[in-house]
């Protein structure tokens, strides 16, 4: 970190300053220059507050070289982690494979669609029991019974399952559920958070749709400084000005957290596009930039869905595009090779 | 609402959907065009998921004319709602000044800064006990013990006060609190919104950082759906690509929620711009738009605040600035009569 | 266009509209609600100005149906549009593979990378003569020398060239020049799009950093209403709050543009990201999604670049790019059978 | 400047760059810390292309202390600059209340709309003749024979003019008009920047859309490069994802500029809404928060204005919108003295 003191520093404030950073265990290196005078900071500054110094009246501006996190950079943990669920892994060259409905709306809907996934090449059962809906007039999800059926469904298929937490009173009811989701408007839910580093279970952390890419690797710091490491990280589209497609999905965020973490990282193309018909260009353009996992909306029909049928694939459309995943990951591992 | 079909639709399909419109008691009227047909909806159209009617294969699009609210809308309610709390009022031509530091820090801190802000004309006292930060390394606020000082600064200097929730599980904290402030990464938490509807206490609803002028009026809908129906709502900032301030303050928003809701709206000038000496300009032009009111963060040592010091103003300065205030509003009745 | 006006609309104003209407020729049907009263227009309402009409005391609202654009519609020209130039083509299942240096340098420079990537498998060769440089002490580019020394790369390589033009007092330099460029920040240079359209030569129109995709569609519009219909669409990355990329690259833009035009539609990995580490990944991933063809930047020694060099590739980098897009292509071929 | 090396930098590549920064006459000082090497640069770094220096492999980061522009900064000159047209200024204290038709229609309606708004205090007629419009379909303006009009409502009401160029082979058109208004969208056509810089005539520069204000700023710096320091920069809303208004204004861009920059700044309440009846609030919260100037669009029929219309306020608005104006300004000076 670097801390750019405004000209002419007063004596007081400066040397109250040093003494701070001393006492957090900050080696400091001072740079006198013509114009400005630099003070390089030496040590872990990832737990220092910027804003906090930033409100210094003797400070000019203060600039970053480090991460301010640590659990989650791969500066801390080189090799790619791998995170395994049931038979399912992801991370270090394993692809997830993540299907099935937007809501649960009935066992046979999520039991036959599990079947119909599993039979295609997925490899863990998505569901939603608790549904964040923008309006409070519209279907919120079976909830409670949701997450039975996905339970139900996982017993039957034997597929692992992931479904979506809403609030951390709802905790209890995941303890047979694979992998909790943190959804995108949860994402700095840090009580939320908070709660779950405490446990020991898979998370899939979406992006929120406004939140930098650092932003969302310092929520899985929130995780992981509780003592749960397992976090695969989700992108699912930002909001732009652009509104032909619900979101932006932004497939540039894979290389970067790829190079800042050791994370794993999947694609959502449902939500981000929003719109059926784009699932499947997207979800190729997120396997050749080298996500580890795609998590797709399936519905047996999606004309009577519950919820968000508008962005839904039929079984043998998701069965046609698994198909061409299978064989892009084929080519990508060839070229790799 | 108009549904907009595609060219020579299903018979089967199309009188699937009008029998669905008429269960749910809209009347339908039909428009046959050369390129189009139209199905125009009459009647209450808010609960109807526009994302279930894209789904259908007949369906070309579908265009709103309503609001998708009800009790938010000025429509359902003409006149300004007027929120009392202690002995200050927001709404229908009272202002409201909101001040106090971002985080409670101590007794002395919080009970000094409420006697010199009420002094200088504040009516609301506000102090952060939960404080949401990006990084889990920075101070999180003094919690339950913040908000026993928040209530010692409510006697002390009989100070209505406001302060932030983080979880639906801090309810019971809150029931001296003379409003929860729900801030901008909870709009979206529709759990806590739940619950908030049902207990009987004015709600500060901050916007999103990405959230439109609209979702900001659904999240108070889900609320007054559940019966609380004291919501004020608040413009704070979004995010843009300019970085020069720490978020975009939307003042336009104002004129825009005041012409669609009847709700009071207020303005957070601290933690739009991020920066101390843009508080001042930004809160006099937030209230020559008509804002209701403001809530403004006053720290007596910005340079030692524990969190977001850079963003708060002093006691003097907060004085300066509610004089001007004082005498804006007083010219703006003066040319409005 | 649905016209949607206000409860009991003025007669005159209404017949005045009407009368209006049908002087440019567009039937009317009228549907009275309870609620609103919806005017239908029915023929070409491409040429219609919403504003125009959204100005009228009596209308509520406007909603189009039909695009603002015509010929570059794929409603108006069902097959994709293939463009030739040289012995490259582009569209209808043709690559363009374009590569050159960012800013042409010298002679020697623009040669031996001509050669270079030509002999990788490029088609087509780019180089930047004038230079939009938001800086004005930066180096601006050779300007007309640089032209010349694009043509001599052509003459040399044999290869067809695109470079970008800034305004149109520049046209007479571009007679040989095979594509012209319209960059980013001329997207919406009107003056300079109607010049274009009256000439003969395909252009390489870029998408503004701020523009949605009608606003792309309509420029090309501008110059497809002039006569010229030879227009390759390009995606460049849009601007949004996030920073760790120059650009947040729109691959969702492909498919779209794709539905609603039948213009070719290439992708620029260099500038949207503006860092060379993650070009080869989002080339991948273009090509996954189904563009057209690819803009590279590809310098013999980026660090030593007069500008860009950031965001370029070595000769041998683009080598290994090209040979995966290779492979990459002849499995979607394969897929598509 | 700070250059952040990476760890164990290659010797030569080092003293290349040392050696290249010297030549362009920049002293440098090395501090070398535990984990990074920072080179600061003392001289002008203004033109210094951080592009050149971030493509060099040794180099891991590079961050500005200094702003990269010269001239526009207050740094440069420190008190605020005052432009004076016709009997018009502006900044320092004075404000610019300029009025006037979106586009010219007849000589009549320009004429009547000048005589009427300089009665109700504009002292700056505003009128459009090139107009750039997103459809080829609609009205264009009147071009050449608008510039004559605009002159003729000149001589006529006395009022110093301001209108948009287009092109700069437009250029000689303009050499009775007062103010050279360049638009959102020719912000970065840096060609006609640079010819608009050799002459000697007050500039309106708008901000672009996607344009942060530190591009503001350097576009500025093109023109006063070139020996032409009159700018007006003028905010007028920025594309963000709120759709509610045409553009979001960003208010807070006022104080910000007028921290960085001498120039004057104005403010345009009129495309940034999009909507008349927006424009009163936002141009007294433009007052309020200190902006130098206003630019207003007037029509006496905005039913049947041939452009923009939507976004025009009527005569009588404008006058009782300038009564407030006055009063609210005399309140301010008030306040400041």
């Amino acid at each position: 970190m670097i801390i750019v003191l405004k000209p002419n520093p007063d004596e007081e404030q400066l040397n109250k300053l040093k003494s701070w950073l001393a006492d957090i265990n900050l080696g400091i290196y001072m740079s006198e220059g013509t114009q400005s005078t630099l003070m390089g900071l030496i040590g872990d500054t990832s737990s220092v507050d910027v804003d906090l110094i930033m409100a210094l009246d003797i400070v000019e501006d203060v600039k970053r070289i480090q991460e301010p996190y640590k659990y989650a950079s791969r500066k801390s943990h080189s090799l790619d982690t791998v995170i395994s669920v049931g038979g399912a892994k992801i991370g270090g060259g394993n692809f997830m494979l993540i299907a099935g409905p937007c809501c649960v709306e009935s066992r046979e809907q999520v039991c036959s669609i599990a079947a119909s996934v599993k039979e295609s090449g997925a490899n863990v059962l998505r569901g939603g029991a608790f549904k964040p809906r923008t309006s409070p007039y519209t279907f919120q999800g079976l909830r409670d019974g949701g997450i039975l059926l996905m339970l139900e469904a996982k017993r039957e298929s034997g597929l692992p399952i992931v479904s979506e937490i809403m609030d951390l009173s709802q905790l209890p009811l995941f303890e047979n559920v694979d992998i909790i989701q943190v959804g995108a408007r949860s994402m700095q839910n840090f009580e939320l958070l908070k709660e779950i580093g405490k446990i020991k279970k898979p998370v899939l952390l979406k992006r929120g749709m406004a939140n930098t890419i650092q932003e969302l690797l310092m929520s899985a710091e929130h995780i992981m400084a509780g003592g749960n490491e397992e976090i695969i990280l989700c992108e699912r589209g930002i909001r732009t000005f652009e509104t032909a497609t619900r979101n932006t999905l932004d497939l540039s965020a894979i290389p970067v957290i790829k190079e800042l973490s050791h994370l794993p990282v999947l694609v959502d193309p449902s939500h981000s596009t929003g719109i059926a018909r784009y699932i499947h260009p997207m979800s190729l353009a997120a396997v050749a930039v080298g996500a580890d996992g795609l998590i797709i909306e399936v519905h047996n029909n999606p004309s009577i869905a519950m919820c968000d049928g508008q962005q839904s694939i039929t079984p043998a459309a998701f069965a046609k595009l698994s198909f061409e995943i299978a064989k892009l990951l084929s080519l990508l591992k060839e070229l790799r090779q």
